[in-house]
């Protein structure tokens, strides 16, 4: 199977470079008689954007998503949803030396090293702007499950931005108070030393990296399989391929090493509590692969953006030393506030297709 | 798709219950007249095996590997390979209180949640015995990619025991200094201070954890799909598979969120190094999901063992508290000694199956 | 995705050469609490089995099937079910010649211009012994299927042998009537036509083949997707990938095109008849590619046997110009009989497939 | 896996409904590097295009296709090429009346059944406009396999029409012959007869079916999978996965079973003639599944029109007896002259998957 499709049952296909005619995806596996508002859709598309102000990158785009198909007057018709967004803001002037000097830490000489071809300007597939198919798709899921289950929440925020970290409860936090700050931290005062650490990184022509958390709250217990396809197998795979992704953690992660198990189980309780059917939740509500009720929780590496507008020593494709010039302002110095809801979209796919897988491995004379 | 495969072009489907007849695996998209050494093989399962020692379980299982299919005097027919290991020490027995209490930080809640049954002995497919047939698919993974690439190399090892820390350099580290470790860490002083909290553990009835690194070496650039299936996506989903795993990180990890863009980007240099094309490797050796021929860093972060030997709070399947006896002692109080090569397994079945996967992307008239 | 699997929801693989330690099939995507009854995936067995009369092959084989995991007292975990049957009437000697000599109509050449290695007897993977594990899939598909679609029915028969053709109603044949006669035809006058023709063919060192009718009733409208996996387009490639088949049909097939649209238009009705909403079934049950409730009804063409006891011009695998003789009387001269429950398997494999995945597309809180 | 995706390596998603926004293909696992002409593409979805003369539907449909992505300058880049055609002549007014009854023979009442929910006007994926994305797909596939493989020709072309036959050689026949005749047979006088008996059908507001003969020329030994993903089986489900399609053959199809063995079997000939390796072809250029080197050859059946002027009685969406008037003499009174694209399209699309998937199974160190 070839790489640019994610997802068994509901299953996303993205397309498109940076700076070609346009990106999108199609999503197949949708049910039918679901209603989707292309505006929230929209909704999540600002939130990806970059251009949102002085935080994050200069370059404009509108992003304005059409619906191509598998929608009729807002309802699924159960066939596949293209939505697809014209690129409009191409300046292949932009790039044009790059078409022969490797970036640092960026996708030039891999790509030539696989396919010996590179889309002349930008960052083709590479370039984080393939997420817009993503965050679109997210967008839907979201709809879809929280039709069917309302209970179901997903909330990502930006945990620390270059060493600056808010205290944020997994089991209370709120899109409201991630939406209200610009940087996507509910911690007000976090918030701004984060903004601080950003805004320093730019004066500097530099940039900063961080890490989000993300909580899923009112999934159900028996989603995942306990193999290969564990829950928390399929949320690393979803977001360790997303851009600029070092790691991942579910629960405890690398912390949970320093417990004994003594200390680190989760013992069942017989009333559910806040943590769901166990009184603590170092598990981060997956346990042998498959959601158990309590909140999942997850959190994710995200490198500093490779593009500076700091000179770099780098080569060009045959081998000769440069420096690279900095890049102009127009990219992100930090990309974690844009991330956040590209993570809570790889998420809500997680979801809806395991929601879906969990229906095909069921057989009953009820419903055909 | 079900989730009891793994791999796009080199397939394995693993099968077996932990107290059932048999567990094995089948490995599909095996290139034929590729030379397999069966002993080879069973030298994987025996590491991989309790019983092997004070430091792990204690459960006595041949573990005698029988091939059923695919090889003609130990050459492949380019057909299936089954390979099928005896389940000869079971004792349910052992187990018969636990088909109605719900172990804490098991998959025995779970498990009925998503499917209304449960192996009545053992943790079913939850069991680290279903590893088996990964490790054994990995051992042939290992020879034929060796037989084509003698240049790459996987190596994993033990970095941490419960917050007793190896330093080792994966440039250098070799598998005899890892074997010649019962604890699998190749820092000698390290290993005895592991060994040492394993038996501390073991004393008190507990268990701990840790964490594993691992290291591709001699990896050609090229490896990866560009968006879901990057190389890192690929083995995150891989590790964060195996049975314990609670965190994943590549590269520079969680560690690289405090640098600064000028201090993380590898520059790219005009004549290959230790770090193959960069000057340095905070990247792992994968750019954009596609790696770059710089080693492959990762780290693997195993919580404690869940079954410890002291009594423990939990409820019955009818929600009724009682209390759960401990384990008797032929568990493993830590596992990581046995997961190294579980890792080391899934890794090289990563290798084969994306270096597969180029070859299908690639069209000439040189061969059919 | 290597070419030993087939299913996306029910997948099996099958493992094993004809004449190497086993052959089998892992059965993922079992829906949990299934009753299975191995002795009747026996009886599927022995009605695939060559060596029960006259009729068919001479080579003995017991046959016996293991059950190596996915049942616990006889009732699925949801876990994989694995079934091997050893090989026990393995007589390489018998093949010697065949290594360097090109069988005509075999897959010797294609085998070795493909993998450039050929199992040294017997067919490999090409064998129709290879279909042990469909059958024997087919028989755990059959009955999870009735358990909850009771009314679902499969029957198959040879409906022409060399130009005997027997007219078979397919509302009402049944599996009793088939199972009655040696040769598999529910038409007692046709069979005894059939079997003199075979027995000629078997006289003069000959082979001949036929075509097999089969036919689903029951089958609840809303199976089949309307694109690429129409319900049609999935049998015609579960039936056409059986080994010797040359062609397929659906409701009218060929004849149909002599038919004018006025003629083969199935006209809706207010109440269900004998072809259900239709009043004629020229659709053969699927229209757009899903059931509509009638009988879905398909033919098979199986060619001649390629193995004859007659002498024949071939070449050896330097292209130098041999006689091969005549193969023992241990082959079938038509492997029509045996391939009825082959048939079978195919088709409720697809049918347990599409239901699930029916199942797949659905969304709702009901049960997770 | 939904059901809207085609091919395992060389892997096409077609999306939109008939009277959508839009049609349209992504074309995954497209090697990089390959120089793809739009304007040959266009080409292709022009001989698809219905209203080309008397002969075809008279619905107008500019049908001008647009690349979005995975070409630069008319080279791929490796990435996932978008195709999409503007829905331009709809006029759901038309359609009106179908909303609530169903036309006997189409997916409507299955759409229903299956869904819950279906396009108000047109057919929606179930109309022959889903196959403008297969079209464009396969006039791609045909140019990256004819650049580095230019000896694999694929012809198709109409063998019959209600009856009136034409003998074609598929070892000679030519495009160029196929497509100087409007009703694509290249028979001159049989195209005629061809001609005559459509037209008489639509003077009579009936339709009729026919034949499409195919054949693969010059394709090499070794393309196909020995167990499910056998060429012909492939082959069968991508051409009866075609919309009208009723029965498939390869080789010497259902008349093979006239044969007997001695008769049926291809002796394979020390020189290579015109049927490749062997001196006859009643194989049809595959024999276990895989390619030998000879021209594979088959025939599809297609079905009438189901859309016919003629009134005809059918049922509404409750069941309440109707008479559905006749369509307008904007549809094809036969759909096999549109369907020669198609078909050629399809087997396109199989032989580079299987090229691809043959480069999947070797592994060598010549090149990543």
């Amino acid at each position: 199977m070839p790489g640019n499709s994610f997802g068994q049952f509901f299953r996303i296909t993205t397309f498109g470079e940076s700076h070609g005619g346009a990106v999108g995806v199609v999503i197949d596996g949708v049910p039918g008689r679901q209603t989707i508002d292309l505006d929230l859709v929209q909704k999540w598309l600002d939130r990806r954007r970059p251009g949102q102000g002085d935080l994050v990158s200069q370059r404009q785009e509108a992003d304005r998503v059409e619906c191509l198909s598998g929608l009729q007057d807002g309802v699924t018709l159960g066939s596949p949803i293209c939505l697809m967004v014209r690129n409009t803001d191409v300046r292949p002037e932009d790039y044009a030396e790059l078409s022969t000097v490797y970036r640092p830490s960026h996708a030039d000489f891999t790509t030539d090293a696989k396919y010996g071809i590179r889309a002349a300007s930008g960052g083709g597939r590479a370039s984080a702007r393939e997420t817009v198919g993503r965050v679109a798709a997210g967008a839907v899921a979201n709809q879809i499950v929280q039709a069917s289950f309302p209970g179901i929440e997903v909330v990502a925020w930006v945990e620390s931005v270059h060493g600056v970290t808010a205290s944020v409860d997994p089991l209370t936090v709120t899109l409201a108070e991630v939406h209200q700050s610009a940087v996507r931290c509910p911690v007000p005062e976090s918030a701004s030393a984060m903004i601080k650490a950003i805004e320093a990184a730019r004066a500097d022509g530099d940039s900063v990296g961080g890490v989000i958390g993300c909580v899923v709250r009112g999934l159900p217990a028996g989603l995942g399989e306990p193999v290969f396809d564990k829950l928390e197998a399929d949320l690393a795979k979803a977001l360790m391929s997303l851009p600029a992704t070092k790691g991942f953690e579910v629960g405890s992660g690398f912390a949970g090493t320093l417990l004994r198990g003594s200390e680190h189980n989760d013992a069942f309780v017989a009333v559910p509590g806040i943590h769901g059917p166990t009184a603590t939740n170092r598990s981060g509500g997956i346990q042998g692969g498959i959601s158990n009720g309590a909140p999942v929780t997850m959190r994710v590496a995200f490198k500093p953006v490779a593009s500076i507008a700091k000179p770099q020593d780098t080569v060009t494709k045959d081998k000769k030393k440069v420096v690279l010039a900095g890049v102009s302002g127009r990219h992100d110095p930090c990309v974690l506030p844009r991330a956040v809801p590209m993570v809570e979209a790889m998420v809500w796919i997680v979801i809806l297709d395991h929601l879906l897988r969990n229906k095909g491995l069921q057989l009953d004379s009820t419903k055909v």
